[in-house]
């Protein structure tokens, strides 16, 4: 399984009047970290979106705890895998670290999607590339 | 109990390239729902900050789950209303629907927080100020 | 020449740890204030774009000059309107006041984009659809 | 003159449905810049607004000038320094280039900022702190 790490600063506009993280910006870090994570795998999320025609991992369910905030100029360290695979979706486990201490755990479960064939503008569930599970560390799918 | 709803203008720079919203985004909606529900029980946020000596209402967990992605343009109802009580503690529910669909819904756990007595520049929880409960709806506490 | 004026209320998320707006947000309600101007010209945007086969009208030059800062809670008036035309380039000009004080002049020069013929990915500049001009009252360009 | 240079890789929720970024991202980038900027020339911000008793460094000014577009998954170089001084402001030129192409130059004029001291919640232009122009490269004010 594949474990991707990045450094994350904390800005100075990625905090609010209470001088902590406005909250909505862990999950916009949660999607880059998704990003670097495939990346980690060696796997370029535009290149992969333009070879399989999709259009994305939209979002079907998403959370996260918080046991503590952060501040401007913290130093976080985000940690992410895939814990759970489907044929058309996978969940991304998020943490968030500051010097060892866990800050925030989270989750996101995503689903491939390309465009709808019938309706330009809307967009359909597509089963997951093969080769995003044999990069990320997906075990096979067992027979059914 | 105060059900608060409002409306949401889906805005150009809240999508991605898929051209469906950026879900943090809905992180940021949901915090000024809740900024709205105080507001339909007539409490103003920042007044109430003074007024009690807080920091504001910092989340300890939230959670969404998508049924349906938004548009550029697209009009959303959001409604919201608090779920669950505690002394330090209140939980919102939130709901987002286009032309009566529901396409999200979430909640917000939140503490009450001041600046920590100690500490300037860190926060604790605090007693949740009767008058929130008085206007937004939560019975009584049960003796204990 | 169209005026469109519409509310914005400046939320918690939109404030940094000094307790006012951080500032990248004012261009955010550029943006969408440019979109209100088109609308109340009786244009929508995405029913442009697809009549037009445009992707958007990108920037080439955007500045604002701030007075006043304004805080989680404030009412702010925003007012917008085309102030230059060329044959691909329109320039909007936005004013942002609170309780009639102006805080906030800027502008954006804005260029009409469609898809390059040649390269899926890229963006070329196009003339701007004349209903544009029409509805938003630029006059008539004069004969070269 | 202290000039700081910094990557930044443009994240798929930058970016709009026309696939590339939307500009008040850019100035978000230019904020962080700035952070970056004072850390190049061993200042941190945080450690330099509880010392001197500042609220932060807002804009009276900010300007962008766009020659190209970046889309997700671009690597950004940013470079930033200080182009001219005063006593109570400084103003800090960005430029973003891509694979050496320059895509983005822009300034923001920011003044230095402390709390008003009649009135909590106000701010008020302060002198430069002496150790910013020293490290950031300023000369000497001519004596007047």
């Amino acid at each position: 399984m594949v474990i991707s790490r990045r450094a994350i600063r904390v800005d100075w506009g990625d905090c609010d009047p209470a001088g902590i993280v406005f909250y909505p910006n862990y999950f916009r870090w949660f999607d880059a970290n998704t990003t670097a994570l495939f990346e980690a795998a060696g796997l370029s999320l535009p290149a992969l979106y333009r070879a399989h025609g999709l259009v994305g991992f939209p979002l079907l369910d998403v959370g996260a705890k918080f046991s503590g905030s952060s501040r401007f100029g913290d130093e976080l360290e985000a940690e992410s895998s895939v814990s759970e695979w489907a044929e058309k979706t996978l969940k991304v486990q998020h943490r968030f670290r500051r010097a060892g201490t866990v800050l925030v755990e989270g989750f996101e479960l995503r689903v491939c999607a390309a465009p709808h064939p019938d309706d330009i503008g809307r967009i359909k569930a597509a089963p997951i590339p093969a080769i995003v599970r044999e990069r990320l560390g997906g075990r096979e799918q067992p027979a059914k």
